[in-house]
């Protein structure tokens, strides 16, 4: 069976993965930036945006781990840009350049239909018109027996959780508050939902916990 | 200014203060005792329960410092014990048997009236009837020129971030998941009202932040 994973998700300490006012200059909300000082400190994230260097500690093997093993990624709309409504034409093709991260395919949630992108690197888009189950089988045919991974944000998580089909979730919790925003787990009943935590590491810069299935 | 604060409160990575399903036998509810590993390990909690030894590290550090320069303490009712409705009669005396860890004023939140109770070394539980603003003024005199704390529970700890009065807290964030129970921030825009982290440590048990006034 394809394993379903959300890893590297952050939320600060009253709960939130994005702060208020989401735009095009602030893609996580007001504060929002504060909540991965854990990750860009990296090894892992410096070798992703052509640094060389970066931290080795608890932070680090997290992030390595981050797209370990992964065959296919879905994240929602808002998470793959700022564009709202109709797509007005092809010139959004995501916030990483023409080389992304993710090296595979991934689903795009969103209500209004586009043609596949296909970048370099092996990273190619498509964009699911209907809905969260049609993109995970989706997901998991093209993961080819490797892994599923969430990517977010905050919404896409949440549905995911809610229809019971997350297996493992990597939550980093960092030292910030953020009042306002969308909160990650309110009305989510992880406990219910089969999950505990099977594994902990602190580090300065975060919380890191693993919750599982039981 | 006599300055009000929250110390050692301790919530799960999905924010409860207290799990559900409170009792006499679990008055933290299912899961809530786990809340403070942090804290049951430390030198400060074990000589407060009569044992010797325990750790010294950064839990230790924060234990530690729970209970300095406090001069009054302000309590809900349902954390002093578990009687409910109509005081029987005088026989419940808290949780923390003859000389309880206090040793100065604790104004109980309470609906229904009772005599002050005084406990051996120094603690006496004063019962307040007329609501939350009132046991602030009282607990700011009894203080006398000491901090006045909140020592909980979810729901006493929320009235007073709500009234805008708490200056400095002291939260500890565990690793383990509650599923459902008392949320401590739910709908409280911390940001708002004016608190901010001022300082973080993590230890191997918890993510130990403190919030002040900005």
């Amino acid at each position: 069976m394809t394993k379903v994973s959300v890893r590297g998700f952050t939320i600060s300490v009253d709960g939130f993965g994005a702060g208020p006012d989401q735009s095009q200059e602030e893609p996580l909300g007001k504060g929002g930036e504060d909540l991965h000082r854990w990750l860009v400190g990296t090894r892992t994230f410096h070798a992703m945006t052509g640094k060389g260097g970066g931290s080795t500690g608890v932070d680090e093997s997290y992030a390595a781990r981050h797209m370990d093993g992964i065959g296919a990624y879905i994240m929602g709309r808002n998470m793959f840009g700022p564009v709202r409504g109709l797509w007005p034409d092809e010139s959004w093709k995501g916030w990483w350049g023409d080389n992304p991260p993710y090296h595979a395919p991934v689903f795009v949630l969103t209500h209004h239909p586009r043609a596949s992108v296909e970048m370099a690197g092996g990273t190619t888009f498509h964009f699911v018109t209907d809905g969260i189950e049609s993109a995970l089988r989706q997901a998991k045919a093209a993961a080819n027996g490797r892994g599923v991974q969430i990517g977010g944000g905050v919404s896409t998580v949440r549905q995911c959780l809610q229809a019971g089909v997350v297996d493992e979730m990597h939550l980093a919790i960092s030292p910030i508050v953020l009042g306002r925003g969308e909160a990650l787990l309110a009305g989510i009943d992880l406990s219910a939902l089969g999950l505990a935590v099977r594994e902990h590491t602190a580090s300065e810069n975060a919380l890191h916990v693993v919750l599982a299935r039981r």
